[in-house]
């Protein structure tokens, strides 16, 4: 039988830190605490194991360990003695605790043991503080366990607190009086729970019993079945829907279970002199080395966490404005405050990490309840690095290993652009979490799910947040609260997020039934825009002026320890002058996908392009045409027409538009031909290429000048250039006015427009008439472009300037289609060369993103200088699934086959074979092969780590992912073991945790094969 | 310097048979023959390797040889005179030789060497045959050599026969002035050409020799001179257009080039004891074993092949009812007859191969001047083969290797169904093709190409065909002649390609002026019907009944010796218990591929089908609501929904539609709570459940009946059933029409059957919501097909049939998808079986289609029995090529840069790879897994080859395509070396060949290869 109980601080520890898989996180650093010596109250922990049994047997489990636990709790008690005294009753919390932490996503239970027994010795005590607890007790036992309505409860207890409030006010003459003349409840109390004196509590609790009473129910006395009953709760809240939804949003699996942590109380409701509250060991919102958090004198944990009381700050740097008129901890108790301050230092270093403490004191004495790794934002994550680093609790390589890659991006939160704004804020809460957004408001979180689903911007807007609301806050764009603090659910959960958020705004009201909110006189009704201000607290009506905020030095630092680690090189995608400064100004060493197809939708352009298209086909048949003219009169005793046939022949091999052969000798010789036949195809042809050439001609000089842009912005770095991919439709009339405008824009009857467009039509364009196909069928097209960027580069060598080109190849499947543009690009460039007298540092590429390219990788090998992956295109035509249209399978597929999206995870089962086979088979042909990757999974972190493993040169993002990229492949670096120097603390750090890193490795990889 | 020249019949013969690609097969058979003992007149070969030198350097090549081929003359004159006598002068025929057969499509020149010198001593030995050859020389000469218009030549000597004609009819007195009275040719004369006396020719020589001073050009009077210009001639014959077209049409490549022979001259044409033939040593219609030719009395040999006259039967049996009025060879020479017979049956003998033979006979003694394998019907082609290995000439296996398995469906040829036929023939011709067709009429060869290029069947109607005509005939369905024997040009390329046709209809007038032809009084115009039957000559106005002729019984024979050699199972795609039916008769082995989706288009079942579709999303989606619903209730304090919530995920994974879980208790349980918004969404879950299972229980009773028909059909073969394959919206409506009838058929709001119809439209078909995609997303509709297959299948069994039902599913790319549809699959077989306490024989399979499941191939194997190649989606997605686009860009690429194309033969290089990746993982998986193919290839010759090399168990073809299957298959063993028992004898004969298979398979692969 496995050891489902786990005991700490009574005897010798039993767990630890490594063993968070069955006691949870939260009980394994309860037993990592108690073997350190921090102060934490003694208890032991049912393990994970328990809760997959519970999920498979229920009940019948239960009974099974019965025994065990009525022992584990006989033996804490005894030695709870030693502590507290032989009379003192056994209470315990019991809460829930996972492997991985879930904040607030699951339940937990105080006070358990409370009867009549340990109620007449706390009463001994104190008797405030006896009923505060019993009242407690019951509310949560008979909520969470019991699971009868919190609702009833909570206004139960409101009640009497306004009652009591208006005795005191002296409006009525007993609490009772007011209790029982109150109509409804007209706005919440002002009064503070620890302001309710006993007698009152005594009177709540009398109504909680009578309440439990009505509703059928019974607490039981005997503490045993208590933990029993509220340790099931636990194991239930599991598949609760706040907590099902938690691991849906981060990814979690479902099937690991929750521990319960079965803990001696420890009461900061006991008096005055107690209090309880939680801490950052680090501002989780700018990272900045102090102790961070807020606590509550003379309460219970769970009064803190909810944000139901405006808690007290514990220093003058945790105050904000909701609370700068509380005095701090740090005044309270300053001999507590500096117990929690060692403390917190002390758990920080020896986690290695920053802290999230929940801690109570009691009569003065410190307690710590939890410690778990503390949230925080994105840039002060990277602070808190920066600084650890510094500080040499970690090392660099450490350091580089805890950015959160997907995370960079939130280092460019958007700011307001204050030069430009001209509104003044309506309202003004706590900068929760940093970014500005603006957005619809929305006050209800199944309505922002609805509506983010519509692709609409919303803005949650609630009184406060509770877990329920988890759904909410993921859809919304930022999440604005009447009331909380910056430790509340809104707060937590939105910096978790990465959203901004804005919490606390008291002057907001938020009317759920009319559906707005209420700022003095303003009413705002829901579907409104607003925007919030996440860095500085303000809320505007309507939109902003936004801008992207500036990498802090720390990043740029972590940046570029990264940049001294990693080997792939990171690249951009990029398609105009603006996003290749963008991606220059994130550290791209290059562009590794210039499109070419957005230059030519510009309005000016689009009609030109259009009548070259038509154009290139008309071209194709008169040339087709001609072609067979001379094929019959040679045939038929015209031999002067064999030398023309083989001219006309070679212009299909040698299609140059401008440059290359002009072929002028021969038309002359065939127009001076008495040839009727003759002479009606050549002038067809004649002009139906001075028609194409011509639009060519113009086409050309436009990218020309939008390489010469780019190439200038990029100066000193590679820029792959991809020509013409989409199939030649995509950029005909779509509809009969487009028809109507093209036909008088490029002289062509109307018919004939519309039957080139119909013409081109497709049944899959994804598998058509598309890429180095378009080239093959009209050379010309190709040609063009190549020369527009040969020519814009030798424009800017002449300047002096240092430009790398790289001309790619899309839709690759077969030796001779690259065979046969790298003899004409070999043309073209030696011609440049030669005419500029100048050497072109130009080198030609090829995209590899159908399966038979990669099969075929070793001959295509031969006639290029890289290889760029198409990861988007291989994906579809791996998998046979269409991009577009995986919409409609793949929720079904991601719930029952496939453990993620393969087009935003690479496939590596499936896809990564075969780029696996393509990079071998290409090296073995040319080993000074260059090999990136252009497609969407170029700036996805675990795909990057797989790029890296194959040993590519370049992986290429879009110009926002490059950081997060240049983060990933430093990480895939370190992960394989293979940074260059390391040093030799290093070194030995690695060596120790070699073992552990490879068994996450493991356990990470087969979360994703399953 | 390599070898260019090569002798024959003078000293010792240097060639053979096995030389043909340097000396061409008619150069490399006249060696062989005069190695044999075969009466060859001597000579010489120009090689294949001097024309393709010539093609390089051009004239200053044959420069460089000239020397060499005047000594060579000079060695044959000297040879000559043994025979001759030293007077006779050197008269020496220059022909075209190619390394395979190309008959009538490069140039000729007879007499070469005739001048002053030597007209004057034919003159001493005859006037009328000196006078006769100087014409025919003069003719060709000026015409191939030095390139004049044929027609001048052939005018005027029509001009002069007419003239002679009249003068011999007594209207004029003299010749000339008939000929200088003659306004205009009025028909053609009737005279035959032997008839022109010497004195009459004299005029016409004088005549031509005034038309080549007129055109300013010379012939030279050396011989030298005359074989260099005559060379040239044929060097440049090998690329025009007629021989380009051929080649292209028969898919040999270009540049092998031509040899020369220089062959001295006998003379058929010198006298009445002479004449000229062509025989085939077999019947090439029937395959006859008795020899079959014409010939010409005193003629030469082009007479014959053009067809101009009307030749002699060589003997009884090849009369025709054009010539069964003249004598025959056998009458008119019988000693020279004998002869002829006798070196047929030697050539046969020594070739083992049926022989197409041309003969002179000058004064009574015989010459062959060419023997090559003759050209014969699919139907003759068979019988020979058979005959052959009767006769013992060959083996078994080398008979099964020369059919063309190709043209095993021509076996099948159509013919008049005689008793439905009520029209009486307007014309009757000779039966020079079998097969009866009916078509438009043309009688342009371009316009023949044109309109089967519109997919219009037409015959081609000429007054004779040509080598001009060959891409007319190529694409007509038929072709029909007024004029020419059974070795007519039209007979022997139809017959070549397989197509019917009837020659020489006399009773037929063609008139291209006017575009019609005349037959007695009826005028037919070009576009109406006709319907010509080659098995009997016979033509008909309009279409005439036609069925498939049944094979012969050699066919049968040989077919049956395949069937014993080959491993390979063959199968048919068949989706009908006609197509069934069809398949049986050919043999085929069981059904790889039944289509169900073919099931639902059916005028009734459509509507139910459409139905179907709307509820199977409607259902869906409110499946999700109620499991939403029920998540929510569960959680929010309503502990019994989570037995509810569990047993609705069930039904997820198990989601049988009628047999297994009916869930019937928990509906209940769930209609009785009393629950607002869970009864809502409950009773629209139950309407809709209702709607979707009773159309699926129409549709399944439907389809069960079908399965049953074909299992029936199929009894004691297995029958695969790919369950529904296409995307659901290419059953639902197209048009606005069809939307409003689906409406009211569906009972469903046009509004929402319009909103059904755009959801589910997709942008990539190809690659979307299709196959076991669907089977995932709506489980029931994939559970009714199963069921009905399995329950089918039981009902059959019951009677005591053998039913082999095998499940596939399609484009499945991950294990899961697989395992998921296993457990379904394994649940309703076992329910069936124990209902109905049976044992079913029935299996589970999938295709392999998508690059994914080839690499994942291993994994996917565990879950199946069999797989499938699906190799037409496998092609489109190894290659990204869309076969419905494709015809957009693949023409381009057949020119440049693919071999062929990969969707009619299977790419090898590309698609091959992948299947062979699949086949190892999946037997490494489980050596046991049974493979086959399925798609387009699985009919072609050289794929079969390759499934075959990879040791599939089975191919599925289309039921005609299952004869050539059988071929194929047994053709791939040969070829393999891998006949399981060889006779002792056919081990012997394969020892030798050994070594030149090889070399020839090395050369078949490197040609595919490129």
């Amino acid at each position: 039988m496995s050891k489902y109980i786990w005991f700490f601080g009574v005897g010798k520890t039993e767990g630890g830190k490594e063993l968070s898989n069955i006691l949870g996180n939260k009980g394994a650093q309860l037993c990592e605490m108690a073997k350190t010596g921090i102060p934490v109250p003694p208890g032991f922990i049912i393990s994970t194991e328990a809760c997959r049994e519970y999920m498979k047997h229920g009940q019948s489990f239960l009974k099974k360990i019965e025994r065990d636990i009525e022992n584990s709790l006989k033996r804490l008690a005894e030695s709870l003695k030693k502590i507290r005294g032989s009379d003192f009753p056994l209470l315990v919390s019991v809460r829930s605790g996972a492997p991985v932490s879930m904040p607030g996503m699951m339940d937990t239970i105080l006070n358990v043991g409370m009867n009549k027994q340990a109620f007449e010795f706390l009463k001994n005590i104190d008797e405030r503080f006896a009923y505060d607890t019993l009242r407690r007790f019951i509310q949560m036992f008979s909520t969470i366990a019991l699971r009868l309505e919190k609702e009833i409860f909570e206004k139960e207890f409101e009640k009497w607190k306004k009652s009591y409030e208006l005795f005191r006010e002296g409006k009525f003459s007993s609490v009772e009086q007011a209790y029982y003349n109150l109509q409804n409840l007209d706005g919440k109390a002002k009064i503070q729970d620890r302001e309710i004196p006993a007698e009152v509590l005594k009177l709540v609790v009398e109504k909680y019993q009578e309440i439990i009473r009505e509703k059928g129910v019974t607490i039981p006395e005997n503490i045993l079945d208590q933990v029993i009953i509220a340790s099931e709760a636990v194991f239930r809240s599991w598949n609760g829907e706040r907590a099902v939804t938690y691991r849906k949003i981060h990814g979690l699996p479902d099937d690991i279970g929750t521990a319960v942590n079965i803990v001696a109380m420890v009461f900061g409701n006991m008096g005055d002199n107690s209090g309880t509250g939680v801490l950052f060991t680090r501002n989780p919102n700018t990272g900045e080395r102090t102790i961070w958090g807020n606590f509550l004198p003379n309460a219970q944990g769970e009064d803190v966490v909810a944000g139901i009381r405006t808690p007290h700050a514990i220093n003058e740097s945790s105050k904000s404005q909701a609370n700068s008129h509380l005095p701090t901890l740090q005044e309270l108790m300053p001999k507590s405050y500096r117990e929690i301050e060692k403390i917190s230092r002390d758990l920080e270093y020896h986690y290695k990490e920053m802290q999230d403490i929940e801690f109570t004191i009691e009569n003065g004495k410190v307690w710590i309840l939890q410690t778990r790794n503390g949230k925080r934002t994105a840039r002060a994550n990277i602070k808190i690095i920066h600084d650890f680093i510094k500080e040499k609790i970690i090392s660099e390589s450490e350091g580089i290993m805890r950015v959160n890659p997907k995370s960079m991006f939130e280092l460019l939160f958007p700011v307001i652009d204050e030069d430009k704004l001209k509104k003044h804020p309506i309202a003004k809460g706590l900068a929760a979490s940093p970014g500005a957004v603006s957005g619809k408001i929305v006050l209800f979180s199944k309505e922002a799910e609805k509506l983010s689903k519509q692709e609409q911007d919303v803005i949650l807007v609630r009184h406060e947040t509770s877990p329920e609301d988890i759904a909410g806050i993921a859809s919304a764009k930022g999440i604005l609260t009447a009331r909380g603090g910056e430790t509340s659910h809104a707060a937590v959960v939105a910096r978790a997020m990465g959203k901004p958020a804005v919490v606390g705004a008291e002057e907001i009201i938020v009317d759920y039934e009319t559906r707005c909110i209420k700022v003095g006189e303003n009413i705002i009704r829901e579907g409104e825009i607003i925007t919030i201000d996440g860095n500085t607290g303000r809320v505007f009506l309507g939109e902003v002026p936004i801008k992207t905020s500036d990498l802090s030095q720390e990043a740029i630092n972590i940046l570029k320890m990264a940049d001294k680690i990693r080997t792939l090189k990171i690249r951009a995608n990029a398609d105009t002058p603006k996003d290749a400064k963008t991606a220059r100004d994130f550290g791209a060493e290059g562009i590794g996908l210039l499109r070419t197809e957005h230059m030519f939708f510009d309005e000016e352009r689009i009609p030109v392009m259009r009548k070259m298209i038509i154009y290139a086909q008309k071209y194709k048949e008169s040339y087709e045409e001609l072609l067979k003219i001379f094929e019959e009169i040679t045939q038929n005793g015209f031999p002067e027409g064999a030398k023309i046939l083989s001219v006309l022949k070679h212009m299909r091999i040698i299609p140059s538009f401008q440059r290359g052969k002009t072929y002028s000798n021969v038309f002359s010789e065939i127009e001076n031909l008495s040839i009727n036949e003759v002479n009606i195809a050549f002038k067809k042809f004649r002009e139906t290429r001075e028609i194409y050439f011509g639009s060519l001609s113009k086409i050309k000089e436009w990218i020309k000048g939008d390489f010469k842009e780019i190439f200038s912005v990029m100066e000193g770095y590679p820029v792959t250039v991809r020509l013409i991919d989409p199939p030649l439709h995509e950029f005909l009339p779509k509809n009969e006015e487009e028809i109507i405008s093209t036909a008088e824009k490029t002289n062509t009857p109307v018919e004939e427009v519309r039957s080139y467009v119909e013409k081109l039509k497709e049944q899959n364009p994804m598998l058509g008439h598309r890429g180095i196909r378009v080239g093959i069928s009209y050379p010309e097209i190709y040609c063009m472009q190549i020369e527009a960027i040969a020519e814009a580069a030798v424009e800017l060598i002449k300047k002096g300037k240092k430009i790398i080109p790289e001309v790619m190849f899309p839709n690759v499947i077969d030796p001779e289609e690259i065979k046969y543009f790298r003899n004409v690009f070999d043309i073209i460039v030696k011609d440049i060369e030669k005419s500029e007298s100048i050497k072109l540092p130009i080198s030609i590429g090829t995209m590899i993103e159908f399966p038979r390219a990669c099969i075929l990788a070793d001959q295509i090998a031969k006639y290029v200088d890289f290889f760029s992956f198409g990861t988007n295109d291989l994906t579809q035509t791996v998998l046979g699934i269409s991009r577009d249209d995986s919409g409609k399978f793949m929720p079904d597929y991601l719930k029952l086959i496939l453990p993620y999206n393969p087009f935003t995870n690479l496939d590596v089962a499936g896809v990564g074979e075969f780029i696996k086979i393509a990079v071998e088979r290409g090296k073995k042909q040319k080993p000074n092969l260059k090999i990136g990757v252009c497609g969407e999974h170029g700036g996805d972190p675990d795909s990057i780590s797989f790029f890296n493993s194959m040993k590519f040169n370049y992986v290429s993002a879009s110009p926002y992912r490059v950081l997060s990229a240049r983060i990933s492949a430093a990480q895939s670096v370190i992960k394989q073991g293979k940074i260059k120097s390391l040093t030799k603390k290093e070194k030995t750090a690695k060596k120790t945790k070699k073992h552990k890193r490879a068994k996450d490795q493991k356990q990470a990889s087969n979360k994703k094969i399953r």
